[in-house]
């Protein structure tokens, strides 16, 4: 009986078994070629959970030097690339299990007491995306900073604001740069929250309820940095919220991104002509010799796409599941994997994208010019004047009418004629015809006078310092 | 100049226009079919935007004299169903704006000073949206509530343990519906989260960017409760996170919902026979005369699919979308509020009928009995006399294999054969046979033994009092 | 025994059971609000039903000639808006099959021998898909008819053909507008083939195993205008593909409008200037006077999300879904339904939109002038020149750099400069650099060389008349 | 002029980039680890433009040499593992384009004349995906076949019809097979159905606009076997209809395959111990010893939640975007990669499977003993003595309500207590209330009657032959 029932597993599962696994079936069911990125969070938790069982009795002062020996030995050679990765061995947890065995003989057969596989994956996929929580974060903190940086740069920047692609009113760049920060700071907010409900340990629920063995659950929690443990066996080997919810997060994210990856598209097109990337960003064509595609922001927002559907994945998989555990969460892994790995890299180079953006101040306050863009200050400035403003903006309706027939904008119609629409009008109205004379005006909380603009910058600097 | 513009509407959109809009486009465009159900939020902001407009003596005392009377009657009108609503006035906002002008005149134009409909519309949906997580979150506590009354009944009542719909190992029936406790504990956290974000005030950012007068946000924020106000008007009239991100969550519930109905639905069924549902709340076929369904569990299952699809739409709706507000979110409205009136609905329904499962304790306990639920047990028996655990699960293995070939369960073997296995077993061995030692064995922090468990219902009774 | 059962519904299901449904159930299970757009098709199928029952004499003469006079008038109750809809009752079926009870006594009991709603309902719904089906068709060509009749009047138009949102190559504005006819050439096809597969007759498998009764469903069939009948009873009654498949169809149609949407938007935009819309095809801003926006290409763009999310939840539905018929399957008349309703108002209205489009040549073929439209004739000129293609494609690039830091054309570099980059370089070159040398040289099959592209629009004025 | 271009890629684009790409850049675009499995594709597509370009006089004939004897070599080189995929050349194309010039020097420089990467990658992946159309056909043909051939041994054998999960009427096992045969035979249908769509050329259309050279598109569509060239070439760079149609073909394959994987779990179930399968299709617990788990069906049920993500994901991609190509459209490889191997993998493995399913047909008897499954045939039987259906249908109601108070099956009842309920109730009525005699009895076309069952078989295996 000392012989590693694991070396025998291509034999057969166990000796309850009496054949292989069909070689199809093997190859369908294995999963060791995607989970095996878990290997760390795996070790980490074995080492954990086998000095836990060293403190409780359960295993031997020995038993537990063994298996760090052998653990350091698996760790070194899965760096070194030496490792040995066995379809016949199904998993990353069992390609460790059965090499410990080799490695430590009975010390190894030993680390799976009062554990299974549920309750272990359960625990490494959370040990390994609170991982990637954490790198994703300052990711988020880096493109915000990004985007704050070019918006101080860009002030006094007059770019129209549009409603319906129609310009509307003019903005401040910078003000424009700082929506994209609020999107991104929301997205920390969501990815903070969910890490509480990521970070609890199902590790100690073993199959489904419970074990036998009298472990010290909080002891491994504080072994591995997790804030709390979950206090339901049968949920905690089949729950998926985690992976879900952070998908979510990761689509919303994404959402942002591709709505910013839309804008430079656009400002890059000849039309707008707003903006230029440094030629390191783009890419030409096999065929047009004068291209260069704002390819990265493109690919940006197709990739989109990617990380909705592992969304429509993860809650497809799980709609309907009776309890507890069952193999379809296998398939929890590949999007969640895609979903971190979409998002990590499309931040990362989102935001040195984002830094090296050639603003053209020129195109976009021309283009402000164009659409009668201070047209509701003059309804606000016939308001002041005692209008109810329902009144002041059927007067300027009749305004543009005009202008739009002699092609010239408000603030180029004579006195005279713009006191046609209504007697109050008076000299004082071309100030507040002007672009800039526009912007400062809106000086309210949140909005785009530069006064605003300044404090939200100082504001976030501090807060992404 | 004193005629009501919006009395017009239905000849030109405003004195730009040189005709109607076609019929066709007026009814493809026009929400007030669904969005008069804001009606009382669009109220509610008016008048905090009318006494705020008053106390920073944009409009004078009078005006919002007559502006709350105007509303006072809307809302009495409303109420009684004789208010008239018009598809030419597109949608809720304009029909009671134009019918307060109708109402109190020259107040009534002055109300949309320093607004556009593009926050208004924002912050009316953030205010409704608010009120429904208020009552969402108490049927939530309600739906725990449920599982936590059953299982407080059968804490010793067993049920075969289930993982791949294979019987694992016996669990406590009241630590199963724990599970769901759990579940459904962990959507209520979730919807605290989320309505942090829900609750920020963007009335103030106008069109897009801003407004010239000089208004007082925070003091609007306080008169309708919310935490805080935006921090920039061009995100905060065209974000929606807080529609997807509730979404996400509602998604996320209705699956954990599809979970309980589909167990109902298995357990209902004769082969399991494990708990039946009083007549009223089944119902019957029109053909087959002795049937009794389970419609409502099948029906929630059913709703899932109707919420992942609201999720995918609102995602769909702002991928790539440029800044700021687009006609496209118009579209935001139908998907949230039907997710809101699914998961109002199935929870209420689901709690009142999960209160009133008949648990068939028998037929639970037969069903534990198949199956080899304590094989697990026997391999613990033999580490604690010594043996590795891979080498006791192989062991066990082989006994299991035995009790197949005879069709008798691992207890029913006699000593002298499980002895043949592995000459350490005693007669102790038929204790930990049994399904109720398993049971009570399990003792690990959230593991099924009914000490364990009814220390968890006693918290979730605290927690949910 | 002569009395009618369904009277008493709102008492008990059946005399099976002991009470009413539960207030909350009744309300939660009823489709009679949504499923009642089903009456006609209902009505017709009942009808076929009842003429076969009376062929085969499975019910008399009588029995029939009092049924058709019920369903008269039924049918007159339903249209005078009379007929009284009873959420007792459930859905369309009950409600029809109680009120011919009540019109005609025993008849009405003997209508729904050998039928259940099971496969009552998968009949009614692909009835009713049939027709909305053979009324899209219509829809998708006068669609297409739109795009031909702007395309015929824009052959020699130039617009700058865009990949990347980059100017690419000069192509015909009428070239582009038929690129779209292709899509919803191709919906028609969609369309065709699936149409196929809903129109097959379920009706005759009853609950899920067919009946005792000699139905004759061949002839139920070609009453009805089926193509063929269902050939396996269990599958009949719980088969949604035609409905996912449909919903499938109209979300690809959707993607299609959603493109075009888009390039309205932004050709309407100020800095593409590209078209313009009448004012009946607009609406204006709650705030700012100068707005003309193009709303319904944005809400068609929006609703695209909702179609999307129908397909989402329709798969959803029946994903692990054991055989028969369960009553999740409710749940796919909400998202059919909708689906249809948002593809026919959404081709209609941008069909007639597409018609009023107001084209602005000189906008489009100034745009066309920036961006070095040509790079790519010049290769080609060189290849023809003898030149391999790669090495042309550089020597080009050279050139565009040097346009690019003269701030000229291709066209504008004088010859010897030209020269420069390629000594086969003649003065011929000036005629392959002008836009329309460009857009006439490309007639190959599918391209847009006006030749090329009138020949495609008197071929699809031809397959569309 | 005669050095390769693409060999300097590293440094810079082309002689228009002033500097190499980012390194994050290279990476985060590049498609040459996923899209080159295109390559056979690739050279297949591109021999056929070379003959066409010769054929047409556009290259010479040792040009046409030189790069069929390039790609014999780079296919050669590929299949033997020591081609060398680089990144900096992005792409499958661009890679193998790179590789022939340096083997054959000019004569590759001009393989790309006419062409561009937009229809040049367009014309790959429908060749590919036409080729796995081909392959996936016969493993649906195999699906059926072995699910006829478990029907074929089992029309005698009864199974429970459930609806509701609830038992309704005894089945034919082999009927409930050929439901899912169905499935795959309209998935089969469809799949043919899309392959016209998916087999047509858009080559020549070149970048976007066509090309100034004169190809015979015809000719190539001929080589390639090609069903019809593309119209509209703005239209042919830019469609992935193909991609989407396919892939929402896929979605519902997959459901259906997760409703026959649902049952299958549930017929392994203790509770139903409806069937077996073979120990090579099970896989056990590191835990528990005694489990054999039926981890190929949870898992393909886990797999349609990835197909359905792949369909979200590539309408996603394709919402809204403008004409023609963009650079989004890289995205569309993987989800489409990914549903292809998914399915073709699943449909492998699940034919092999079901093949092997050892049926328990007394289990399944004693199953359909419960839950008065020939309820509807004693209402049927008093149909045919003169009562109404509906009539009929409560006189059973109250029978089976006696019944279950007695705890026995209708057929148990002695005749003086079925005589209570209706005074026609004769002795012959127990034949009608057998398993067998329901079973035979539902004779009408479609029906689970052994005749029908035996015809449908005939049928289909004919079809399959």
């Amino acid at each position: 009986m000392s012989s590693n029932q694991l070396d025998k597993k291509a034999q057969a599962w166990s000796a309850l078994f009496s054949e292989p696994m069909s070689e199809l079936v093997k190859r369908y069911t294995a999963s060791v070629d995607f989970d095996k990125r878990l290997w760390q969070a795996d070790i980490e938790g074995s080492l954990a959970h086998a000095a836990m069982l060293q403190a409780q009795g359960i295993i031997g002062e020995q038993d537990l030097a063994d298996i760090r020996r052998g653990m350091a030995q698996i760790r070194a050679e899965i760096e070194a690339g030496t490792f040995e990765w066995k379809l016949d061995l199904e998993d990353v947890h069992l390609n460790i299990e059965a090499r410990l065995t080799q490695l430590v003989g009975d010390a190894g057969k030993r680390l799976h007491t009062g554990r299974s596989r549920n309750d272990q994956v359960a625990t490494d996929v959370r040990l390994w995306l609170r991982g990637e929580i954490d790198q994703l974060q300052p990711l988020l903190a880096a493109m915000q900073r990004a985007l704050v940086s070019v918006a101080e740069k860009n002030v006094d920047t007059i770019l129209p604001g549009f409603t319906h692609m129609q310009v509307a009113q003019p903005v401040s760049f910078a003000h424009h740069m700082l929506a994209y920060v609020e999107m991104f700071a929301r997205d920390a907010e969501r990815l903070a929250d969910l890490r509480k409900r990521v970070n609890r340990l199902p590790l100690g629920s073993a199959a489904l309820a419970g074990t036998s063995y009298p472990l010290d659950r909080e002891m491994v929690a504080q072994l591995l940095g997790f804030e709390a443990v979950t206090q339901n066996s049968l949920d905690a080997v089949s729950d998926r919220d985690f992976a879900i919810e952070f998908t979510a997060f990761a689509a919303i994210a994404m959402m942002h991104v591709s709505r910013l990856a839309e804008e430079i598209v656009l400002w890059m097109s000849q039309n707008f002509a707003f903006i230029d990337l440094a030629d390191r960003y783009c890419t030409g064509s096999s065929i047009m010799p004068q291209k260069r595609n704002p390819d990265v922001a493109e690919l940006a927002r197709g990739k989109t796409g990617r990380v909705y559907g592992h969304l429509t994945a993860l809650l497809t998989l799980m709609k309907g599941q009776p309890l507890t555990y069952n193999k379809d969460n296998q398939e929890d892994k590949e999007p969640l994997f895609d979903a971190v790995d979409t998002l990590r890299d499309t931040l990362r180079i989102m935001a040195e994208m984002v830094e090296g953006i050639l603003v053209k101040p020129e195109a976009m306050e021309s283009a402000a010019r164009r659409g009668y863009a201070t047209a509701t200050d003059l309804a606000d400035y016939l308001v002041k004047k005692g209008l109810p403003f329902r009144d002041a903006h059927e007067v300027v309706a009749h305004a543009v009418k005009v202008g739009l027939q002699r092609g010239v904008d408000l603030s180029e119609l004579p006195l005279e004629v713009l006191q046609q629409f209504h007697a109050a009008i008076g000299e004082d109205v071309y100030e507040v015809l002007t672009l800039r004379g526009s912007l400062q005006a809106r000086q309210v909380l949140g909005g785009t006078a530069p006064v605003q603009v300044r404090a939200q910058i100082e504001w976030h600097k501090q807060r992404l310092a």
